[in-house]
């Protein structure tokens, strides 16, 4: 059979996008390996697949496998891309629009720019939620390495994040505390690693070594991690600018118990048709 | 404007294959990076133009763009798929057809069973032409690293290759020894580095480390230079069979003065349109 998809990315983090409501597809794992490959199939980090609502009060359901051929619950710059993409193909005339998911119900709003903002949730800063092992809640920890003590913060957006601070982003050192912090055992289910650098209270820059793959060029969630942290420590204010290297994120949050919402582009690259 | 492309691959070696005979294309080397990038455009190894030919005695002009930009004379696995492409694409119904590159015309065939073989040219075995600094012309030369001395072959495909015996492809130290060898003083211009495994008389396994790259899947011209070596120490039949990391290649080699012929698959993978 002939499939047509999208081939789409949110700052980098790229997708093949599949509108699976007019054209029937039976999603297994080995299919998606075989449509992620970068060589011998289509290259993505992630495939979406556009289906029909399942939910009450939903236009849409909506579904994200891994190239591993894993099925996933959430991705932000995904779902940045699924709502253009329901937009760009005339499936959908709203620019408030209800999705199902595997993690639930979401909303994702259409602004006049083309950007997509996304609810991502209300961060989670018990130690426990996280998971992070730590005797009461607090701001900021004394993460121990070898002799010398990390200052980071903790929180969980979905998937649990460390945030720490630096000087310099350009000189972080990504690659070298990344996975150490990322395995440290405090965090039972290991860790996502940002490192921030703080340019004022509107705008940060960030780079985020992610949990299992290394370093990215935008995570969706590390950047409302960092932000959530930034206003703990009474840096940041409600609406912050993050700088990624694959580009900027607005990030906004009013303070303990609200949700994050997350403003973004996503961008079509090309069309394509592939004999499955 | 809107290019129509196919995407295709030789053992992983991939391709973003244009017709620029039907489409109008102002090749640059931003363009060729642009197509090239694995999250921000199509993404391959290389950009292959199919042009009207210009050279007489062809029946087209083929070019060939790295992802870095630079326009490069040659790529057995390259050569496959534009042959393919051309046939696929009813460009031509002959299945020899001539084709002129920057390196000169070169001849491709269409064999009964789908695969291509590539006339690869004539070996240059003179040290100066590999360049290669050695007193005089051997089958085998051993190569100082450090206090002990490894035993090559070394070769010009139209670019240098060292090739090493090794007794187990699997545990080769390529990573290790391939940019030792790569970077030796004595080849001026740096090398390829080929690890063969010698299977039997007519079938060896092969893992190449290319010059500026790094390990690849399907180096065509080390496949050829690992049968020139492997029968000028006269382990090797005339049609050997080398099994790569991305596949198998059969290269044929009647002995010195003579072309070294490659024939292997090219595989469409799909069809998509991009919007510059």
């Amino acid at each position: 059979m002939r499939l047509h998809f999208t081939k789409m990315h949110g700052l980098g983090n790229d997708f093949v996008v599949i509108d699976a409501i007019s054209q029937r597809l039976d999603m297994t794992p080995e299919l998606s390996r075989r449509l992620a490959d970068r060589r011998f199939g289509i290259g993505c980090d992630q495939v979406l697949l556009v289906e029909a609502a399942r939910l009450p009060g939903t236009e849409f359901h909506y579904r994200i496998f891994n190239a591993d051929g894993s099925e996933v619950e959430q991705c932000g710059n995904g779902a940045r891309c699924f709502a253009r993409f329901v937009r760009d193909q005339g499936l959908t005339r709203s620019d408030d629009i209800a999705v199902g998911t595997a993690a639930g119900p979401i909303r994702l709003k259409a602004q006049p720019d083309g950007q997509i903002s996304v609810d991502m949730g209300v961060p989670q800063l018990d130690p426990a939620a996280i998971p992070f092992q730590a005797r009461r809640r607090a701001a900021a920890y004394d993460l121990w390495q070898g002799c010398s003590a990390l200052r980071i913060g903790a929180v969980s957006m979905g998937n649990p994040h460390a945030v720490l601070h630096v000087e310099d982003i350009a000189q972080a050192p990504v690659a070298e505390l990344g996975p150490r912090i990322e395995c440290d055992p405090r965090f039972p289910r290991r860790v996502n690693v940002g490192f921030m650098q703080i340019i004022d209270a509107a705008h940060i820059r960030l780079r985020v070594w992610e949990r299992g793959v290394g370093e990215t060029l935008a995570c969706g969630t590390g950047a409302c991690a960092a932000v959530v942290i930034g206003r703990l420590w009474g840096e940041l204010d409600e609406a912050v600018e993050v700088t990624l290297p694959g580009g900027a994120l607005q990030i906004q949050w009013a303070g303990e118990g609200a949700s994050v919402t997350m403003t973004g582009p996503a961008a079509r690259v090309f069309e394509g048709d592939i004999e499955l």
